[in-house]
């Protein structure tokens, strides 16, 4: 048949993209599963929504940064769509749409992978992957303060020994802004400068869309508020804004959240940052970020967007946060944290010769059926050769299939820690293993 | 804030692609989880391979009819890029350029979504889930027979009562157009009129192909050929193919693969079929597709693709199994079998006013703590309210948490099945709720 090779430069993934070998396989499945975990033990539901939707949708409340890397094309009908760069707008479609009767309030987790066109670094991909949760229907400080709890116990549930939380709320600077008649799309701009730290940048645009000195001098102290004591800081935070009582507001919802963590330690990770924003223009109210010290990207970050599901016509307040599972899997790296590993007995089958091979099949499937982990050599390697690929390969047992044993109903098992080996009953294999 | 509203047409899942309520999704899991245990069991390493790859490798051996439905865009870096629509063209990537010196075989598991412009029916969406074995680095039987005889478990396992595996050898037919002179590219073109079931047309292209007369007879012949019973098809196909050796030779190769497959009861359920085919282009040896009674469409399907990695100068024979997870969770509903339940404790902590939540927080979160599934009432409905809500969601029990009680160190814990409730110190409810 005519074979043709594949030029070198499409025999690699595509930049940005990348492949989990077995072992970060095994790290982001470990994740995955502790995520699948918490969200049963906070009664969860989990949903799947599609990778592909809407652009229109994707690219109604994300901000402008995000937008401008979101992969967007036309199908082969002339949609325009996108590949999700995150779920919450997807979330807020199917809640609006699918869900407008359920008991309020949902509580939903979806995990997998998202797409957005960055640049790529260190624990940055064009394909990511994301643990999600949403809690929709209750405007109370004791959902954000849940949703705060679960992104604590999931840092911690993945063996993180070292993390910070940092907490603001976007009332505090959006209400400032109202006040100073700066218009929705205006105070977005604002928000993305922040976002990326440009401090000076965002104090001059504020200027230029009419911020007065008052306004300008309470945002230059704000941006000077930060710390652990939360009392200490919503002190300071509460002078600099007391002319803006929907600041003030916010900055109550703010202590009042917070008052509500105080079991176990993750209160001590809380860091409050009052210069705080996020570029997503979703959020309406507390906003959070996690971070571990080795890395200078966010682990995982979230907050409370009640205006959302209005674009569908549905009034619904939600709180929610995402929880970037290949960025955790790089800290736990940083931090030398693994997954624990199980110790189970992992068997090879080896046929001595051709005429056990199918001898050979029928014990590897029985041991499999009985739970066993079992593989078969296909290699048709001599029994030397397949023991040392038993050792390399870290078998803890081996099972020789001769001609002889099996007519006597027998095979040898090995076991490969040991070096020791005994004749066994196929029947008393399973028995033999486990013990 | 200013509030848009997004356009109705935009409010939807793009068409093709499909939301999974919390109960689909609990189904999809189950299957991928029942996947991923096989994987264990069999010994596979899971991988996870990006769903963006370079258009070239994705369309290079898929033939023409998937070709023609891929999502091929360009990225913002002007690559032509695609979303893959099987997994093995990456698993053949990652072996080729990553694995090449790993001791063979080579055993590999992913699961994850794929994407193809079908036109939408039942059980066939244009984003659909797949679990993916591959065993890679060995050519002979006892490989393509765990193969099958991991289809055969992943299907059992799941809960499958009836399902069907129909068998042919890729060499069979392409033996034969070999011997005849008709090239790989026509042989491509007609697998592909086979797989759609078009015989008359694959007949008369064969002939303008330059087939004899003596060929069209002998495939008119093999497209009668079908049957359980292993040895009378072999003997029939053995008869039509007599004068064609490459195709005797294939025949008997799968004849040896099925007779591996004896133990339990998947020997019954294969099917032989001798004018099968599949239309991805890579096969060279066995192929196989699994069915249930009440779908028409593959719930399974794989085979021998000797050459695919040799597209990368890298000569590695393989064989693999895709599992539709989609088709099996509907396969599963036309035939009533339902993922296990399991009978855990669910609690609804509740508040009874203002004064305790911040209680009825801290015992949600020592619950948790404790493995306990627990949601807290964040609604601040009313005692009634929230015992109703309580029971329409199935909650096992409830936990009132009233003013008098806790200056004692206590609650109310109500068992919802049985409607009584008894006074227990805070700290042992995790024992009274487990027992």
């Amino acid at each position: 048949m005519g074979l043709t090779y594949l030029r070198p430069s499409f025999r690699q993934t595509v930049r940005g993209m990348r492949d989990f070998l077995p072992e970060d396989a095994w790290k982001l499945r470990f994740i995955e599963e502790t995520a699948r975990r918490l969200a049963r033990l906070y009664d969860y539901d989990e949903v799947i929504t599609p990778v592909i939707e809407h652009y229109e949708l994707l690219a109604a409340k994300i901000g402008e940064e995000n937008r401008k890397r979101m992969y967007v094309f036309e199908d082969l009908g002339g949609r325009k769509v996108a590949l999700r760069p995150e779920f919450t707008a997807s979330i807020a479609r199917l809640v609006a749409t699918k869900m407008v009767s359920a008991p309020k309030p949902i509580r939903l987790f979806s995990v997998g992978s998202l797409y957005r066109y960055d640049e790529p670094q260190l624990g940055r991909y064009r394909e990511f992957w994301q643990a999600n949760y949403e809690l929709i229907g209750s405007s109370n400080p004791e959902a954000d303060a849940e949703i705060l709890s679960l992104t604590g116990d999931f840092l911690s549930s993945v063996g993180l020994k070292n993390f910070m939380i940092k907490v603001n709320h976007m009332g505090i600077l959006r209400g400032i802004f109202e006040s100073e008649g700066i218009l929705e799309n205006e105070q977005n701009t604002i928000m993305q400068l922040l976002d990326k730290k440009e401090r000076d940048r965002a104090l001059k645009l504020a200027e230029e869309y009419g911020a007065s000195g008052k306004c300008l001098e309470t945002l230059k102290s704000l941006f000077e508020i930060g710390g652990n004591d939360k009392n200490s800081v919503v002190n300071e935070i509460s002078e600099a804004v007391k002319d803006y009582p929907v600041a003030i507001n916010s900055l109550n919802n703010l202590s009042k959240i917070i008052d509500l963590i105080e079991y176990g330690d993750l209160r001590a990770n809380l860091y409050f940052e009052a210069g705080f924003a996020r570029g997503l223009e979703y959020y309406t109210g507390i906003i959070f970020e996690a971070y571990v010290p080795e890395l200078n990207i966010a682990v995982g970050g979230g907050g409370r967007y009640d205006k959302l599901i209005n674009l569908f016509g549905v009034e619904m307040p939600a709180v929610g946060v995402a929880l970037g599972m290949d960025r955790i899997m790089l800290a736990m790296e940083k931090q030398g944290v693994n997954p624990p590993k199980s110790e189970t007995a992992r068997v090879l089958v080896i046929p001595v010769n051709e005429s056990t091979i199918a001898e050979a099949f029928k014990i590897s499937t029985m041991l499999r059926r009985s739970n066993i982990i079992a593989r078969m050599e296909t290699m048709r390697r001599s029994l030397a050769r397949s023991l040392s690929d038993a050792s390399r390969r870290g078998i803890t047992h081996t099972i020789i299939v001769g001609p002889k044993e099996i007519r006597e109903g027998k095979v040898v098992l090995r076991d490969m820690r040991s070096k020791s080996q005994i004749e066994v009953k196929i029947e008393d294999l399973p028995n033999k293993i486990k013990t």
